[in-house]
């Protein structure tokens, strides 16, 4: 189990993610939720690498997806070394309606903060 | 980065779930890639509890599939704590032709074993 204020850090990097970036559509504040040489593995399409490309994907993703939310839901988080992982549902919320999905993230500290370092997820449905 | 003897360990794990699993059709071996709490986050479903249950879901989803193989290939392998991560690319056989996947697996020593303890994965394509 992680500790609270671990916990806190760890919410509000995923409030980050739903309200400022999905919502408000500020792509720049994924550099307070993905470490500089983070990776994800998105379904349908190959790995992206670093927090640049990381950047224009998400871009992308959430225009061709009409993405206006994306609700984490985490139900699992252990502190590992200096790591952490989360295993988690969201749902992301688009004008056609909500995409449950799941995933895994594992966290990673980088420069005294906790951040997205390997991201993978998929739809439940 | 683990070491050697870890490694080979995990690879005889992975190497278990291609060639005697998936290969040879013997899903009891799966006592032996999963820890007895494992979890599975399969993509279009939902998530998969406790070891028994995930020996069902992979019985029927290689059946659906028509799997004959699943080339397991990671390139990155990191112990951290207790646990250990592997970010992988890989590659479903089928009658159908290839289905290129990827995935992340925590891995948890069990009785001395590493073992895959959560497990997700998506197609690349």
């Amino acid at each position: 189990m992680a500790d609270e204020a671990t916990l806190r850090d760890m919410r509000e990097v995923n409030r980050i993610f739903d309200e400022v970036v999905i919502q408000q559509g500020d792509f720049a504040a994924l550099d307070r939720v993905y470490t500089s040489d983070a990776i994800i593995l998105p379904p349908g399409g190959e790995i992206v690498s670093g927090r640049d490309s990381i950047r224009r994907f998400w871009q992308q993703a959430a225009r061709e997806l009409g993405a206006t939310s994306c609700r984490l839901n985490p139900f699992e988080v252990e502190v590992v070394g200096d790591m952490a992982y989360e295993v988690a549902r969201g749902e992301v919320g688009t004008a056609n309606g909500a995409i449950p999905i799941k995933y895994i993230v594992l966290w990673k500290r980088e420069g005294g903060a906790w951040k997205w370092h390997r991201d993978i997820w998929n739809a439940s449905a």
